[in-house]
């Protein structure tokens, strides 16, 4: 019999006490294994999320979640292995021209993605909708691929931290997503579990992000940097702003598509910009400060590098793309700056469209999404297009285009745009 | 497709907002259903816990339990209803003499009681220890026993406030039971379905009770008489003290012995003024001012309607009751004065002993308890027996007498004794 319980684990959190060691490694293991029950463990993340967690404590529950399954060994891998994170925003395709470009420089990029869930898109999803592409690989192809290509992006395979997986799942249905000991210890225990030797967060700040403050963000951004420092990862995090969608594309192929011009050369600036500084702190953390990312996105490696990568797990990089039945094109109603573009709203429009969804099982459109024509800043007159919807269905399109009206505003002056990278800890 | 989702519910508590009549009525009927889930309903219950319902909220939630299921119907009953309802302590027998005693002095007592958990014992598992006694009475034998006696104990059937009943069993494994807004709609829901006219109060405060300080039970005791108004039943409260023991016997067939007693006119004192204390108010809410209790138990009347009572449901009032295997009489070591017999702690050594069970499914023992020969402020000397253990098997004993020396104190000088009734609410 355990020394233990779950209702004396839950009352020490409920009655703002702090759980010990003991407790923390019991309660996260009995879960795992089923002995503690979701109507217990919901209640305690909501007593977590509601008294909070000192440093130790998240210290502790990373290492139980990391404990709870495999860690994986990427010393087979010659060049030094970097990751980088995204605490999850809109039109937030940077993954995929980063992840090609910083091996092209010379690292190795062990990159394990999640899908989409309510406004936030997901990597996978967005790559899913090159054809022939598979998400699913085993470990073996996951280590053969890194050393072969330096680049891969794939589902985490469920060895990888089971209590997170489960305790994930669980917090999305109880309102208890948004604690930041839980959000810091669930996206370390993971890469810390996959064995990168570096670690770069992007922690999002604004409308489309989890954290809506730069004060949250922080506190969630040094709980992270200092979990990786204390198991041995180089982490550094960038806090970006998220109140704007990033790029022009919002959706799952039309992403691709903007993420191919940035590997190509071109792209939106804000897209290169944060593929570019995210990459010179991947690069840096790596050991590899000298290496150049713009001079491999402008002289064809990194895409030489995506080719190989899409390839390696079964995609065409030269296949066509899925393309929407019905495209709505809104046009400017008055001349002017287009002054704000709502990125939680246009997050939104794009999940009525079907590039999101609601139930983890629901499947994804992948031609479905928002296009961006004008950003803020950009001066606009009558009758020039401000963005456009692409969905499968027409019935989509009412609904989404609310969504959509209500996050672009125009205004007689330009207005004043904010900075992306907002600050750098690590 | 609902208006609503459960997270959003959740959600609404969490971030310290008032949950909307619809909501409430949505979350509560869903959950009865099984739309809502435990996981869900047990993160709710803990945001309730911590961070408050209003008045109107604690209100609507108690409409929306007992909409959940029946209310019973005792206007077939010629003489005025009454309920009493003690939130729970250690050694409190007083429903037993109580019921018969209103009912001889004119009221119909609807007794729908509960099984102990935990340190605290149950009014059926006492009674369960009289051979023959059946708690389980459907709803016609309840209303002739009603009718014909004027007393009745007895479980409550499912079809009453069935939401209280799924949700009492998960506050109960998720360390959400000391929620005073989820307490009161508990008790009240249960109450107002069974349809009783008046109802008093009993609410414990110290160590041996749920509530630890007298303005936490204050706080509990007004929003019950507040609920209990809004349904139109009339109803008052006391706090009565809960930091010693109610009488010498704790444990099942020990309590109905000394209630027996009370009923013969004899018994402990403080279980005398208690129960007269709850007779008085029980019947001024009844109707029946002029009632006179003393009297009903000086000559006899109250043990006529107990023993009616009792072989109403199958026992033999003069059956004689299981008796221990093992005594262990436990003398004091020095001269002076009980100072205290600590509530909390004697219930411990009970529950220790057998009398009580950690699991629902647990069986309890009949002959198992604690019997006290001296309380605070009598006098002892050494070699005096101060208390008694009993139980059925020689292994229960140690551990029941490591926590019941620890709850007894004897001083040099005599204590100040507390109060029972502490006040009065209503």
């Amino acid at each position: 019999m355990s020394a233990f319980t779950a209702v004396d684990v839950i009352r020490t959190k409920r009655d703002r006490g702090v759980l010990t060691d003991g407790q923390i490694d019991w309660v996260v293991d009995a879960y795992t294994k089923g002995l503690v029950a979701d109507e217990q463990m919901s209640a305690l993340a909501m007593a977590i999320l509601l008294n909070g967690m000192t440093a130790p404590e998240i210290a502790r529950w990373t290492a139980a979640m990391i404990a709870s399954g495999e860690r994986l060994d990427l010393s087979g891998v010659s060049r030094p292995t970097v990751d980088k994170h995204s605490t999850g925003g809109v039109g937030d395709k940077i993954t995929l021209p980063l992840t090609p470009l910083v091996a092209a420089c010379g690292g190795a990029v062990p990159q394990l993605s999640g899908r989409g869930l309510g406004h936030t898109g997901g990597t996978l999803d967005k790559l899913e909708s090159i054809p022939g592409w598979r998400a699913a690989l085993s470990n073996d192809e996951f280590l053969a691929q890194l050393r072969d290509v330096g680049a891969v992006i794939c589902a985490a395979g469920s060895g990888l931290a089971p209590a997170d997986r489960k305790l994930y799942a669980l917090r999305d249905v109880t309102g208890t997503v948004e604690a930041i000991p839980l959000i810091a210890s669930s996206i370390m225990s993971k890469k810390i579990a996959e064995g990168t030797g570096a670690l770069v967060l992007d922690v999002k700040v604004g409308s489309g992000a989890f954290m809506k403050s730069v004060a949250d963000a922080r506190e969630l951004a040094r709980t992270m940097v200092e979990l990786g420092g204390a198991h041995g990862v180089r982490t550094v995090a960038l806090l970006t702003d998220m109140s704007t969608p990033l790029g022009r594309a919002v959706g799952n192929a039309v992403e691709v598509t903007e993420s191919v011009e940035v590997l190509a050369g071109g792209g939106p600036a804000d897209v290169v910009e944060l593929t570019l500084a995210l990459a010179r702190e991947m690069l840096a953390a790596a050991g590899l400060p000298d290496a150049d990312p713009a001079a491999a996105l402008a002289d064809g490696r990194a895409m030489d590098t995506w080719r190989a990568m899409v390839r390696a797990q079964g995609g065409d990089p030269d296949a066509p793309l899925a393309t929407a039945n019905e495209v709505e094109v809104v046009l400017a109603d008055t001349d002017g700056y287009v002054a704000e573009v709502d990125a939680y709203a246009i997050g939104v429009s794009a999940w009525r469209l079907g590039a999101g969804r609601a139930r983890k099982e629901d499947p994804v459109s992948a031609a479905a999404g928002v296009v961006l024509h004008k950003r803020p800043g950009d001066p606009v007159r009558v009758g020039e297009p401000l963005f456009e919807l692409r969905a499968d269905h027409a019935q989509r399109i009412p609904a989404a285009l609310a969504e959509a009206s209500r996050a672009v505003r125009v205004s007689a002056t330009p207005p004043q745009v904010a900075p992306l990278v907002i600050e750098r800890i690590g």
